[in-house]
């Protein structure tokens, strides 16, 4: 296997499914079970699960997971963090080594779930961060997704892989003119409070 | 009532409940219902709650919710982003004129409740946001709970009171030097899997 991480940077995210269900457990591990988490460094405790690896590999977990316990019908949320650039630590590094192709996006892909989500880009050490952001950021091309400015985050309304796809765009724009970015989000299928 | 913000600023918090129950409608609800939200703005929709006032305020109605859902006995978790210095919108600005005193303060004090947290601060628009953590906080003298580092953020253990009460100590102290500031938490508390 050749090394392809000579221009790539190892990425990561904590994040945490909610199934707002009593079989919370069988959701969350057969959604676990059914996404392939080959390609990504993955450590789980109590409070949630943090993956790291190559950026297309993190994303394309975190979106797989969310769509296998979304496509229950169940009211399932998840939040969590993505990350680049965080100096520190090198859990996972052999990670990088992999291939850029995601092993989850053709199953995700014939996945058909409505979701809202609330995310925000934080680009750290830099005074232009909100510059940065909006230089960067153009949701109103986004296919697919509905789009609202709120308090403290943008939300996003659609398929959920038309949300995972907006999220990963822009946090890919910004990690390239920005070394340490981090992205927020918070995402609802099947709520009973849905419009 | 006297305007007492003069030195203050506004803070905010979107934050989602996640009750892993049937009944997480109820749970929600009732957590709620339980709390005293009348020193905060307050906005609910079918992703999350974002709430806005005193930075006091706004870290006693977050803590209060999850108490009350957390002492139900059920698998509870929540996420939120606390926010202070965001430049931007004006909504709930009023608020700012509430007295100090913590509406729910009393009442959670008397809830005995464990739990495992994972949060993370980011100090933005400033270069030196890494030395900025590190000079304002010192989670080693905090009493009551646990600290271990983890990936991308810090894991606090032990009783809810001394959770929300270290966090709002690390995010009081770097707001005072950083002029806008942003905390991530995941909490969550009667997992299956707790140790």
């Amino acid at each position: 296997m050749t090394n392809e991480c000579g221009n790539s940077r190892i990425a990561g995210c904590q994040l945490t499914l909610f199934p707002m269900s009593d079989d919370f457990v069988d959701v969350i591990l057969s959604a676990l079970d059914e996404t392939d988490t080959s390609k990504v460094w993955k450590d789980t405790d109590d409070v949630s699960t943090c993956i790291r690896g190559k950026m297309v590999h993190v994303f394309d977990v975190a979106h797989a997971i969310y769509l296998h316990a979304a496509k229950t019908g169940k009211h399932v949320a998840m939040s969590g963090t993505f990350s680049i650039g965080c100096p520190g630590d090198t859990a996972g590094h052999v990670y990088m080594d992999e291939t850029d192709e995601p092993m989850n996006k053709k199953q995700s892909e014939g996945i058909d779930q409505e979701a809202g989500c609330k995310f925000a880009l934080y680009p750290m050490g830099t005074e232009e961060y909100m510059e940065k952001i909006t230089e960067q950021i153009d949701l109103s091309n986004e296919r697919g997704v509905t789009v609202t400015p709120t308090h403290y985050a943008t939300r996003l309304d659609g398929q959920v892989n038309d949300i995972f796809r907006a999220m990963e765009e822009a946090f890919d724009k910004v990690q390239q003119v920005v070394s340490h970015v981090t992205m927020t989000f918070t995402i609802s299928a099947n709520s009973p409070s849905n419009r």
